[in-house]
């Protein structure tokens, strides 16, 4: 859960184009959400959620994030806001360690701080929203199985970055426990890039001919694994799931090469994000008013956000 | 999580006393919180938040529960407030699956469910609220490691009950990551029974006469230990954090005998849950209305509401 499931996300969809309109946040007024990169797609969906929640509570937000993909950007953006006193934040964080002072001085000048999506586990934030990768991946393995119980099965994915490690371990333990017939026979790097993840599926397809399906951790890796599928004339023959999604996720999903895929709750973060802090602001969070002399935890600590899982039966339902 | 979370609770709570007033669940009418055993004051601070985050909502709560601590009588209560078609359901449950078909049919009619410090992860329910075990074993090593930094430490605790072994496996993995200098020696099983744990601590007192830190996995266990404790006039010189709270553990910790105590979240669960509870009869979920079309799943599955350590500094909050 930290900044690199984020880092993921953003790479894999940052060709989507420009979030339409976030205004800049005002001086002193309602809840401001921050991101650590202002003009991509990804966080779109979480401030809607966010919208949504203001607009039922009467309450105003607003978006805002550093310009540049650069921690320092992600820290002076930060600070401003603070400055301007809000409501609260919804912040997500380019990296977990570098941001807690920052969040610690909100939080010490009686801003709340809930973070959604890469988490800063050891700040004073009240909350985080975010996926739970493990429960993620073993919802991955679910699908699968219900379309294909036997057989040889590959992987794309990276390695060495720990929400898709986590994403393999629920899925690899899922089906071990529940689908014993499943065989995983390989695992490839793909570096949440397209190109790498075809030519390297293309390789494991050679040696392994008889894979029955696939798992892409990243949205990227997906679209890469549904073109060597593909070129290997294995379409329909290969069941694919992937993970979160993009425009060319949904054109393979609705054209049959991608069975499924997991799409990450974003919308619940800016909603639950925004009505906690809010609840925390108007000093609703606890059986006694005074809940920091007491030092009762306000909020629930950590929510697993879920998935849902994209088919073509309700593919539409995701094109923005 | 399974019920013996709660029924770990109830065996250390059932002297409490019994709630006060619950009313019987209308017809029709409002939302409603479903125990396995009404009569105990465990759930009163869940209950306490259901009614607060009511009061905000304007809504009306009820609180039911069966009469006796049998399956049987905790399937026939939940059927009896379906049939009243609420318009959602909190509920805790005594068995994961044998409660199952019952939540299912509830979600079938329209009625959203919610689960709450014992879930039905196989079920249909849209959220479950409860402690997530491991993190809240962290937070007592990280408590303890804070008072006594270096070594021997003995638990108390129950070796086979599920969430037992998630807060030690929390606890023991703190400290090697975080306190390699204190090493834990012994494990009892207290049997959550008070007089088992203080026969089995004084055994391991005489055993191992440097013991400088215990841990107790329940609140019966912690009050067993700080009678062993005392008896070994060992009292100040070993550092004791237990979990959960009754009269006997804040009256320990009062005298300085038990340290702190780890409380879990029982109001935020509560509280969070009709919050869930309603956006969902609202249709407040999602970024399409047609959710169910959709298949999109309605709130975050799963919500870890957390804990906080009871001080002598602190616990006359937690009298009640």
């Amino acid at each position: 859960m930290k900044h690199r499931i984020a880092t993921a996300a953003l790479l894999s969809t940052v060709t989507l184009g420009l979030l339409s309109g976030p205004a800049a946040a005002q001086k002193g007024s309602g809840y401001v959400m921050v991101t650590f990169l202002s003009g991509i797609d990804y966080w779109k969906d979480a401030y809607r959620g966010m919208q949504a929640a203001g607009k039922e509570l009467g309450v105003s937000t607003t978006y805002t994030g550093s310009v540049n993909y650069e921690l320092n950007d992600n820290i002076a953006t930060l600070e401003q806001v603070i400055a301007r006193k809000p409501a609260g934040i919804l912040l997500t964080v380019m990296n977990a360690d570098a941001l807690r002072p920052t969040i610690d001085k909100a939080i010490k000048a009686g801003i709340p701080v809930v973070t959604f999506d890469a988490d800063s586990p050891k700040s004073n934030r009240y909350a985080f929203l975010g996926t739970g990768n493990e429960r993620a991946g073993a919802e991955a393995a679910r699908y699968l199985c219900s379309k294909v119980s036997s057989g040889e099965v590959a992987i794309s994915s990276v390695p060495a970055q720990q929400n898709h490690v986590e994403r393999r371990t629920g899925f690899t333990n899922y089906l071990k426990a529940n689908c014993p017939n499943l065989k995983i026979v390989a695992t490839t790097d793909d570096k949440t890039d397209s190109s790498v993840a075809a030519r390297e599926m293309a390789s494991v397809l050679q040696a392994h001919p008889n894979i029955k399906g696939i798992f892409a951790t990243d949205a990227a890796g997906g679209v890469g694994v549904a073109q060597a599928v593909k070129e290997a004339r294995m379409n329909g023959k290969i069941k694919i799931v992937s993970f979160d999604y993009d425009e060319g996720t949904l054109d393979n999903i609705d054209k049959g090469v991608i069975d499924a895929t997991v799409a990450q709750g974003t919308w619940q973060m800016g909603y639950w994000g925004l009505k906690m802090l809010d609840s925390v602001a108007k000093n609703r969070i606890a059986s006694v008013s005074n809940w920091r002399t007491a030092s009762i935890s306000p909020l629930p600590p950590v929510i697993d956000t879920g998935v849902s899982v994209i088919t073509k039966a309700n593919s539409k339902f995701w094109r923005k």
